[in-house]
């Protein structure tokens, strides 16, 4: 469903839960694209899994060092239906870099060869439904195996507010299967339930990557004399803030540093 | 209004509007309280405007440096209610510190002996409606007279999502009056609109306060045998990242330092 809001502009909705909002989709776009590639040094190839709206894509789109992107996204009309209401949003397709394939992002990262990403990005719907895959296990085991070593992912990661007993599972399936860095980082979306949402990012075991001080700064590009709009959300020091958490998701997710 | 709600508790409404849930009321009543307290060293001399439920007492009184709280609340019916349904916010009013006045916090500030308090907490409704004198330029200069030098005020200060016109008159009213630091934090409160609520935290012309980087931590004290519940949401770290801005906030706000 798509309907224009009173004050935040037309929004998407996906099996009753609100996608996007025309006001706020920047905060969870930036933030779920550049806390990832901007913790790497020049990412060269990025996996998109879900994000069929083409807003990830629009934003992975302004990192120069980027070659390739593939998006796999399970439901045609979100691509459709985005390319005709959310103009600005699936703008992210015009890129020449962009390869879309629509299928399953299970499967898809099954057959993927080994250690070809720099990034995977997963910016899918709730673990209760249809994406309930891509807070699993196995998912996560293809997507490691996908990354190349000190490759970086970064998933949906729900509400601190709401869902600690849900983070608290990725986190631990997360630590089992990634033997680079596990953190949790979060951000305000007004539009999704309890006004937050978490992400999870994790590196595969090779070359360290420190999430909190982001190695790759994109904040200038907008000064590059690009025709792309400025970042309206992410810059970094708010990539490093995202880290910070409350104390009582604090003791959950990082329990053995819950001393500081 | 009190109402018992599915997931959030029970609530307070007050003229229509969430003023507490809760589950969420240690976000809001944690961060207006401890990152003024915790910016300077040892304050004794805090006064609190409205606050009437008493969650902002409850969390000044963690700080035993702390020697004296004057509260001015303009509506006994907060107080009366808050001790009836809301008993672990109210807790606030149990501190032999604590000294209650019901009556106008605009005249109180301005019969209030010059450089009396370390620090003022303003906790009040929003600007439309009755307390709209809290975020005027006489109530900002009464605050800066009752304040010593190098004391330190934070106010509720409404939602960068929501509200960007009215935070950009209360910073410039902010520049005007106060002639030591003026910063702009924010944190996630779920209940209300957007999700965020700022605080505007300013300092007199005295001792310099830094206020992103904390000088009197609390984190410790639930560790030190003291036998209040501790601290939910606040820590060192949430301090420091509550001044750091989305990039379309960050240009209104800060426009001279946007260059980072």
């Amino acid at each position: 469903m798509v309907f224009q809001s009173s004050t935040y502009g037309k929004v998407l909705v996906l099996d009753g839960v609100i996608q996007l909002t025309e006001r706020d989709e920047c905060a969870y776009q930036e933030m779920i694209s550049h806390l990832p590639l901007c913790s790497i040094p020049n990412p060269k190839k990025v996996l998109v899994i879900g994000g069929g709206d083409g807003g990830v894509l629009r934003e992975v789109a302004r990192h120069s060092s980027v070659e390739h992107i593939d998006i796999c996204e399970i439901d045609e009309m979100v691509v459709t239906v985005s390319k005709e209401f959310f103009p600005e949003v699936a703008v992210g397709y015009d890129d020449p870099r962009v390869n879309l394939l629509i299928g399953d992002g299970v499967a898809f990262l099954k057959a993927a060869p080994e250690g070809s990403y720099d990034a995977v990005i997963v910016d899918s719907s709730d673990p209760i439904g249809p994406a309930k895959e891509l807070f699993e296990k196995p998912f996560f085991e293809s997507v490691a195996r996908a990354l190349r070593p000190g490759g970086v992912v970064c998933t949906q990661a729900e509400s601190i507010w709401l869902h600690m007993h849900i983070i608290e599972d990725i986190v631990s399936n997360c630590r089992d299967i990634f033997k680079g860095s596990v953190n949790y980082a979060w951000t305000t979306v007004p539009t999704y339930p309890s006004g937050v949402i978490g992400f999870m990012l994790c590196s595969t075991d090779g070359p360290t990557v420190d999430f909190k001080h982001p190695v790759n700064p994109i904040d200038k590009a907008e000064d590059n004399g690009t025709e792309k709009r400025p970042l309206k959300f992410y810059n970094a020091e708010i990539h490093s803030a995202a880290f910070c958490l409350p104390s009582f998701a604090k003791r959950v997710i990082e329990p053995k540093a819950n001393s500081s």
